[in-house]
């Protein structure tokens, strides 16, 4: 996992050698503000699946400052009651600032953990942004976690988090406003064309409250997947997006690694700043060098 | 500037011809947490730099869902008494979900703004996420701003955002709490290393109380950097992000527009969901074709 993580050439060999032994954990993302409880919901929830005698994987994403690169939260300090629990197996991911980067990772931390047996994968993401989305492509089952208050918010929040989630959770539903949370996603649902209505439910992570019905929801959705063989366009385009990000990556360093290009491209730069070239002309000629390159590289 | 927007191949030989032009306008990002009052501030703002007899474009970035792709907040109803001004200009751009994208097009505007002869840019960022921390790449002075309620936030949000601020402003400072906020960045900017300890401002932003202040020490930091030749160091590395995402661009065009590439890609992921290959091995063998091809294309 370390090794995925410093995106080391050789997690790439031993992925490839353990991918065939993968395809049996249902991979569920769990997104949505801070402060939404996810990490409680998401304890009791694994706590559920181990109940049922599933094994757990926990994958926890948390925001890295793209400067400083320490995680905010580690994940001894999260969970601790699931710590003790032989069928769960929890891991952080800093994210290091490189967005691709985390979407691919957090694909190849579920293989792993996959072909390790676990039945069931939590991807949690900390925190609002791209992350969230892209994470949610991984997953079968998405899960957009709100609270009461943030009905304020909602019209901010729905771009990208109305779309992507299964399955929504009011948590913290002893709050005032709940109900009304409720209504307002379901309203808004309700103008959007769905093949199938995401599911609204309410819960109180800290009691556990609601969480058994989370679980069947995404049991629910997870035999909706397979009936309708929507889950095959959902692995089709999961696994396109990272042959996508692996090549992307390989050519990258090929040319920004190569000693001529990096030459010129730093001269180039003077040039822009001096007045002599545009950043056009530059990416031009650096094209141009790279292809006369050509199969030697 | 729709151009831009689309990425459509006429905005580059527009750009190219125009670039000689640009080089005066200073650059200003805004940014930071939904509900802090952003839009009010950069409307203030632009006023002091109309008074001070400086022209103003302005870019705001909505965020937009990646899957249905409509801004949601336009120009037209956003920063209403600017409209008429006309010394300020106004454009909104809708993020369409593309990240590397987005910082592209956002430079390019201010590139564009600029060659027209815009003394002032200020980039505004809606909504948080990697976007922010991008277009800070872009902004010569990036101000962050903060509302006295973000106490509770500030643990999580100071990932990336307190390292990208050059000014940080807590708006709506007639609230409680708000002495309190600037002395807990004060506390946190303390512990950290710094050639020029950003600046912590309290405004009112419907009130225009600070905004004087703001606009000084815009003035203050411009003149650090020009001093210190700092400004060369930013810009280098605007143009090396946006040399190296045009030649990227160009690249996976030319990859994965390519009839073979495309026919592989699809019989390597029906291959891969059969359980008859790996995405790693898919990956190389889809670099090894594209290199076969070599200067062909």
């Amino acid at each position: 996992m370390t090794l995925i993580e410093n995106n080391d050439h050789k997690a790439k060999s031993i992925l490839n050698t353990l991918y065939p032994r993968t395809g049996n954990a249902w991979r569920i993302g769990i997104t949505g503000p801070p402060g939404a409880g996810k990490s409680t919901l998401v304890e009791k929830l694994a706590m559920e699946c181990v109940k049922h005698n599933l094994s757990v994987g926990i994958v926890c994403i948390d925001p890295t400052s793209p400067f400083s690169g320490g995680a905010i939260l580690g994940d001894r300090v999260r969970m601790s009651s699931l710590f003790l629990d032989p069928k769960v197996f929890i891991r952080s991911m800093a994210t290091r600032g490189s967005l691709g980067g985390i979407a691919k990772a957090t694909k190849q931390m579920c293989d792993l953990l996959d072909a390790f047996k676990k039945d069931i994968i939590i991807i949690e993401t900390i925190g609002v942004g791209q992350v969230e989305l892209d994470v949610a492509g991984i997953a079968f089952t998405t899960i957009v976690v709100l609270v009461p208050e943030a009905g304020d918010s909602i019209q901010t929040m729905k771009a990208g988090l109305m779309e992507i989630a299964d399955i929504f959770v009011v948590n913290k539903s002893d709050r005032d406003g709940a109900d009304k949370m409720v209504m307002e996603i379901q309203s808004i649902l309700e103008m959007k064309d769905f093949d199938r209505i995401p599911v609204v439910l309410k819960t109180i992570g800290t009691e556990g409250k609601g969480v058994t019905d989370l679980y069947k929801s995404i049991l629910e959705h997870k035999d909706y997947l397979k009936v309708t063989n929507k889950i095959k366009q959902r692995m089709q385009s999961t696994i396109q997006t990272e042959i996508t990000e692996i090549v992307q990556e390989h050519i990258d360093k090929q040319v920004w690694r190569n000693p001529k290009i990096k030459l010129a491209l730093n001269r180039f730069i003077d040039n822009i700043i001096n007045g002599r070239q545009t950043p056009y002309h530059a990416a031009d000629k650096i094209y141009a060098i790279w292809k006369k390159l050509g199969r030697k590289i």
